[in-house]
């Protein structure tokens, strides 16, 4: 098989992460990926040129450009890896898919629900693959969570409890930024980090019929970063939703990027009729499960470490407890989104379902801004 | 001075605490309680009169009668101490009142807000001190917590999250008993427990001005105890509420009788500008607390053990981290509550506020069986 | 029955621990505690006298005396509780077997493993009950985890880890006290807090046969109250041990009085064949427990919560998880010291229990002071 | 500058780690790794060669070999991974140290302590770079605790409690394998975790100067995989330490390989004057920090998250909190040894300091046959 040339646009936090985990999946999967095409790191792209090329040459690609249509317009090219600033996902996606590139794109999708669909829709129209960056998703203590439940072993679910706080905007003395703009960042804490948690309680639970939410800005102003003065924050710092899914089991979820000591909180309890999973990514090795079974005097939660018995653990490592990385997870993910290139199987979350995450985050804005007002989705 | 002449009403959980507090409460706290009569244990009453001669016996009183009234009429009783069932709070409180007697009487103060209301006149109306059985506002780590927030260790707060979730009604297979019914019991875990946690946050944040609420019954029917088939549960398993405080901090409640594996979780996060607190009563001699202070680099949650540093935990042991227990905390609660009624200087939550407690629990319950609508209080 | 006349001869952190255990375990326990007689608070002494009259006044007993004498050699006295410094242990516990007294000790038994010896002899010598004061082994979590060794949930035990920390001579500052001389205080880390983990691992694990240790004083000289320059630390701050039981287990001890940060750091690890259990007495209402059991990928560390389910917390409190508390540990340890008084069954660690404790931890001292000489007990 | 062309021999566990960590250096590592070549993955080694061949298509070398010799004699090969079964160590490395290979080689060095010393001297010969596998030591987290140590936030070091733990031998009824064999397997659990216990505490506080141990082989035989009987067991299966360092301070060291539960629990307690540090490898993105400073009500133990704040940690993700893994700790450890390559600085630990770290299992295991004398090293 011809190796699958990657175009990969944007060298940032995640544009890191996909380019090792296009430099890890082989080596660390193996055979275990079934019949998929290697991997050839052809074009890179950033701006300027001179930065473009660096990171090419730490990364390992080939080719370095600073238009990213030199990528999606490339022949040379079957799968784009977009990690550019948000505002920039439908444009690039779009192109590429009218390309016929398959695209791994990071989340969230858009910056509007209009964009996102724009995309859902070209993505279904090329037949491409698609994947979007819920790394979240692909650790083997959440899909673990995920066989627990399925195999009932808390019973019927019935109650889901969901936290996403960082502290990144904490400080009210931080200067104002691009972030803070609707127009150049869309949401705020419900599209940088809400809509991962969006992400878990849908693999668990499925989709959301409807909710209610509050959001809030906690520092309205910052300064300007040139001293002339305060810029408005004009999204949110704060979301906190009430949530019915459709399987009937209801739910909260609590949003923050202001939430001091908090680094990567973003987790879990799920609630059943035999027992509790609880899942917290700053413990992303752990998982905690308390069963209502054997004798009461010997009951508790039970702290288990994720290990080569939670597959793919031991794709890494062949020791239980030897702890994964955030960066592990994006390898997972890449295999997973290498297979659907493959056409072995499909992918997930695809466009399809990120714009639907999506839509979740967007109503829990809406409902914010309209005073909690109930919306259906 | 005579001592103070105490009459208890029931023999459960909690009137084994307000007996043990009664018994302990000088020799714990001695010359520091300021001056302040003796206590005599003069009466108790529980049904039949031969259970109320044994526990006399046990707790120490000097007198066992079956009929509460006998201690409410009584005037050679000063104090009264009420641990009955919920529905009979209000009568027994209101005799006792108007009898001249000083009440302390156990949370949730009654099935209905009528009948909270209704106690709350009658205490104004009796200028007679009363409290109301919070106990877990009187341990010393959250009055630590509370002057952490005073003395600026946060910031200012922003962003509450509750919790208050325990597992005895769990079970889908649990018989039905009387508290399942609106009648006899009033609320469910509101009134059980999520009052307690509207207790905490008020002490922290003060009044909540409005709120939306979520409420569920899990289990809707149970098996009647006689066999003869399934009874309905008439009141909630959980609750859920967004809450707007007066003081414009917003936050969120969740609260569940059928949380599998949580025993005494009570708590919450307390978000401020420059730090937050956490709180959980499963690990009650721990207090946490981040603060954006110092390097970066050194920055993180501390884990602050209670001991002779956070009044008045010296009182009970001089070293420090070598734990206080719940019953401790009732000896705190019967300590603040002496020395209201001996003049000394007021005791929380006496009736009027926990009126005010009455009204957030409610005002959830109302919201909840009202799809969410937004209740101002 | 007449009841059993207490003296009690010290009112500091175990005076008054034992007083409200006196005061507290007929109505924690009552009729549980099988046939025994009632409790009168007899007699108290402390010096100066005004102060011995006050302490009796708020902890609630008949008559206040400057002189142990007047409590040892008083024939109204049935039960002695001796919580006096440690130097007046033998003196006291002698006189008042020989009088025929039942008495309650606290630990260290005594400076010296003579003195011990004597005390131990006085004791078998009287035929009257004796009980020291080794309080952590009361507490329900650690009689679950005896439990569960004895029910073979870790199969055979291996291996044990203890450890005995708290901070209280970590601070090189604090002035010199009498605490630091050989002749007035005894051991120092061994006789404060080594002699409990020694009973907790006996209690699991019975007699240790042999052991290596290392002791040192990490801070030689203290500043002396007076300013008159600096006093010389003559006990350990710290031992650490190598232990071989007489079942086969082997061990490890490590004890700390200077170790920042720990308050009431006690407890240990057994490991055994099939699974692994730990206890710390820093958060004293949970066990740990692992089996090796059922599937791995479910494997792992649980949590157990103490309540009802672990006698005899239930008589504090019915709801579990709700926390005892340090003096409860006490009330327990004096139930089962009654219940020996009355005949009903021998308590331990009495003083031959007791003299085998200290048997330990001297043997410790001594083959600290010959650099790790193997002794045999 | 010409690559460095990689020569790796082994494809397990290790030569999967090693293959990726230089994979990865790069690209992780950029600017930051100063003036040094590139890599080519040049030769891999394994047995058969048709297993070489199909890892190194995976892991992305160019060349299979079944024979090390090819490697260790190729003047095309400037560096050799040594990944093997610790018995080939020895005469792999000696062979390409004296071809003038730089040797990354996994610990422990060797079976023998006379074959490490040949080790150490064959690198001192040969002037080239040598690594050992060390990896716990080159998390950011281990880094800051000694930053924090030299800074002086503990005060002056006093006291090291040290643990590896893991369960790989716990169960009775595992087949006897190699790994039981002294012949084969040299040292057990003192060579399998022991060595990496001694490497943290080295990297605290230098050389041991004494030590007394005590070993023990808790499964004396297992039944061997033929089904013809059970193998004895040779090596020991649980180590303790009391141990001397050359700086005074002493400490203790508990390490076991049949610990149930235990996954990778590596750390230790490192006591200060002024505070203490604490890690855990099980939890390798937190370091712990006590401190006696400030008001004592707020002092307690933090739970510090490794961040960009903890270089390198931010090579590999810009976020602090987001978890870095075991294989991560490679890519560290290799852009030091890559640094030692070019010249740059030396890198630790080297063959002559990975020697000195056998010396002390080797004591150990020595002090432990001899009945727990002392050893000097």
């Amino acid at each position: 098989m011809q190796p699958l040339r990657i175009g990969l646009i944007g060298t940032g936090f995640m544009g890191k992460a996909h380019a090792l985990a296009w430099r890890n999946v082989h080596s660390v999967f193996g055979d275990s990926l079934g019949p998929v095409p290697g991997i050839a790191l052809a074009t890179l792209c950033d701006q300027p040129q001179d930065k473009a090329a660096q990171m090419a040459r730490e990364f390992g690609f080939s080719r370095a450009v600073s238009d990213w249509c030199e990528i999606t317009q490339d022949p040379a090219i079957d799968i784009v890896s977009i990690t550019t600033p948000n505002g920039l996902h439908r444009e690039i996606a779009i192109a590429a898919l009218r390309a016929g590139k398959h695209v791994w794109c990071e989340k969230p999708m858009a910056l509007t629900l209009e964009d996102a669909a724009e995309m859902r829709d070209a993505a279904r129209a090329s037949g491409r693959a698609t994947m979007l960056g819920y790394n979240y998703t692909h650790n083997p203590a959440y899909a673990h969570a995920r066989r627990l439940l399925a195999d009932g072993a808390i019973g019927r679910p019935v109650q889901f409890r969901g936290w996403a706080d960082e502290d990144y905007q904490a400080d009210p003395d931080l200067p104002w930024t691009w972030r803070a703009r609707l127009e150049d960042a869309g949401l705020g804490a419900l599209g940088d980090i809400g809509c991962h948690l969006v992400s878990l309680a849908w693999g668990l639970l499925g989709p959301v019929e409807s909710l209610r939410a509050e959001i809030q800005t906690l520092h309205e102003t910052r300064p300007l970063p040139d001293g002339s003065g305060r810029g408005r924050v004009e999204n949110e710092d704060t979301a906190s939703a009430l949530l019915r899914f459709a399987n009937g089991v209801r739910g909260s979820m609590v949003i923050s990027r202001a939430a001091w000591g908090r680094k990567s909180r973003l987790g879990f309890e799920l609630h059943g009729t035999e027992g509790m999973i609880l899942f917290d990514q700053e413990r992303m090795n752990e998982l905690r499960l308390y069963q209502n079974r054997g004798p009461l005097a010997e009951q508790g939660f039970k702290t288990i470490l994720t290990g080569p018995a939670h597959p793919p653990y031991g794709r890494f490592c062949p020791a239980p407890g030897h702890q994964l990385g955030i960066n592990d997870l994006k390898v997972i993910e890449c295999a997973a989104f290498l297979r659907a290139v493959a056409g072995l199987e499909p992918c997930q979350p695809d466009f399809a379902l990120g714009h639907a995450f999506e839509r979740v985050i967007h109503a829990m804005a809406e409902s914010g801004r309209a005073d909690g007002r109930r919306i259906t989705l």
